[in-house]
């Protein structure tokens, strides 16, 4: 694990400029700041691109997309690309609709993004370049368990070819790779499928580890995901003790987020290398 | 009361579709998971009809009505019509404004609806097709109270009689009926006016409940509002027991509804039936 | 401090019509209901001078603009200047962008308004008619300490004078003015700074303490600030005490403020005078 990764991000304090979806954008600039970074929202096309000027990365989500934000999604993109920083996307059900689908090509097609984010479903349609995701949740057919983890390593080193980008396939196993090197993720809970924005948060989070952390892209995305599944077990174990709901686990996930340390995450990530 | 109601949820957690309001969207996808169903929140025109085909159940609320929208709202309501599925309404504000009214008579002209939630000003701007509302919340002059409950029920059936749909006028005491039998629901506290969203995660619960069991619209109806109501009994006395406020309450009151299985309904709920 | 100004707020529960940011709405909204008021949010072009014709004061938040929304900015402010109602105006990143900068100056043409309430980055923008915020947080070269708060008073001093509205500066010390009078806050925690929308929220309260207690708009202001501040007191005490994180404090902050009565505020407010 990059040594102080943590240190490097709340010494920064990243702006982080997010282009994402109206369910969850609260919870997003929240954990930014829980973890150490600073969110601007903007998605008018008349601002975009000097907002993304001021920040260190953009974050493109498209889990409410509408006509109105893609050409601000692209002209943020590129502006991103043109002044070298740090972009993730989070294609929230690409393959759901022809129109997220569409859009994620194009994204792909037009920015090159630093970290793509998405469920095995989501970066499959990508990888085929259409795809048949029911929703926004990964197709159970789809989910990466020990006995398909090699295809799915294979998936994501070939993904990382073609696109350059950092791929992270996120489930109950997550994996982050490049074209040469893969991290196999255990950390998390179950119960954080039972609150809605953990995966928006989480790309909000391996924007602000990337830009803190802009040497080692591959390992600060890994550690962005190890330590958000770490803070939902600590969150975990503090809802069962007070026998509480899942409203409290959203809360001591964020609270989680914002008291990690580089001791804490170094401690508890469960990081596995397969080159 | 439909027997297993929520375990007939929880087993199949049905997804959906919302065209929701900005303010309390996060709560309703909270609450929609909370209760064991699954969300979905889109509106752009391009891709409702085809995030509709992936649903269960398809909810309408206008509460941040804005013109982009309802041809979205029609054109996700009509593809639900088509394939039968579960429809909800929640005409927020209906009464209020011109294009809330309009808005609300031009989506129960070209959807049929399963059900609609509203308060008693909502609900009497409907049956009148015009309205005074001062806002969102019901005019004091209009509140159901035990003195006007027949007038309120005769209104309730004959809407539905006009509409083919279940009615639910919500309030300190809430009615649901078809155009035969009503129910009188007692649950609930007066804590849940003091947050936001209470109104739009009933309407979402309802959707869920209805999408699960599907042979009895107006029990499940029913029986998401006692949940919603006693939810938030549960929710005051935690609350009250730790001194704390609303926004403690709020917590408590999604927790419950991640707890509750159909033991407690059963047990707590206050229903009767007037047919 | 006007006396019993919170019983006042309390036992007139005014309407406060919002057209604000999509990141911190809920917030808001539970706010305004947690200290009093009752929040309505409307943004249509359409329908939003009936909805401002029911409120009792208007707040104009830019926090996530577009151009959609701002021809729906100056209907409602235009018309609550009409029907003589109190106008707030929150220009959040005034200075970071061109169109923020040009809006923010095009609603002060066109609107007059009661309170205008910034950072003093935004202030400054305001005042000089142009300017370079980095983001949504003052610039570190800008903030107010001992050492230049009486060039700070100067500053909101002259710019009441021209434009006729009360300037509430925020920082880690509060000046609220008019053009002959100024309050120097002293409540707050630095917590405050690692959640968002404690300023969109102060804003809102803001509208609803002076929607209530129009007979003195300059004290009405002081005391939202300083009632905001004490409750992010209060909230940091019970944080602490549980070793919890950021998102535990924003709800013992909400909590706070549905708990702060008259005697609390008057006994816990840290505002000197300075003529």
């Amino acid at each position: 694990m990059i040594k102080h990764i943590i240190s490097h991000l709340k010494s920064q304090t990243p702006l982080i400029h997010c282009i994402t979806n109206y369910v969850t954008v609260n919870d997003v600039a929240n954990v930014l700041l829980a973890c150490g970074g600073s969110p601007i929202m903007a998605d008018d096309i008349q601002e975009v691109a000097e907002i993304t000027s001021i920040c260190s990365a953009t974050v493109i989500n498209i889990g409410t997309l509408n006509t109105r934000t893609i050409d601000a999604m692209l002209t943020a993109g590129k502006k991103a690309n043109e002044l070298g920083h740090i972009t993730v996307l989070d294609p929230v059900g690409a393959g759901a609709t022809k129109l997220r689908t569409e859009t994620t090509l194009r994204l792909l097609n037009e920015i090159q993004f630093s970290v793509i984010k998405g469920n095995i479903s989501e970066i499959k349609t990508i990888y085929q370049g259409s795809g048949t995701t029911k929703g926004v949740d990964a197709d159970i057919s789809d989910i990466v368990t020990e006995n398909n983890i090699d295809e799915a390593i294979a998936l994501a080193k070939e993904l990382s070819k073609k696109t350059n980008a950092v791929i992270a396939i996120t489930g109950v196993i997550d994996i982050i790779a490049d074209s040469k090197k893969a991290y196999i993720i255990k950390n998390g809970h179950a119960m954080m499928s039972k609150i809605t924005g953990t995966g928006c948060m989480l790309t909000a989070m391996i924007a602000a580890y990337c830009a803190s952390n802009t040497n080692d892209i591959l390992e600060a995305t890994a550690a962005a995901v190890s330590a958000m599944g770490l803070c939902g077990e600590m969150a975990y174990l503090q809802t069962q003790k007070a026998n509480a709901g899942t409203s409290s686990f959203r809360m001591h996930l964020i609270d989680a987020i914002s008291k990690l340390d580089d001791e804490t995450l170094t401690g508890g990530c469960n990081i596995e290398i397969r080159e």
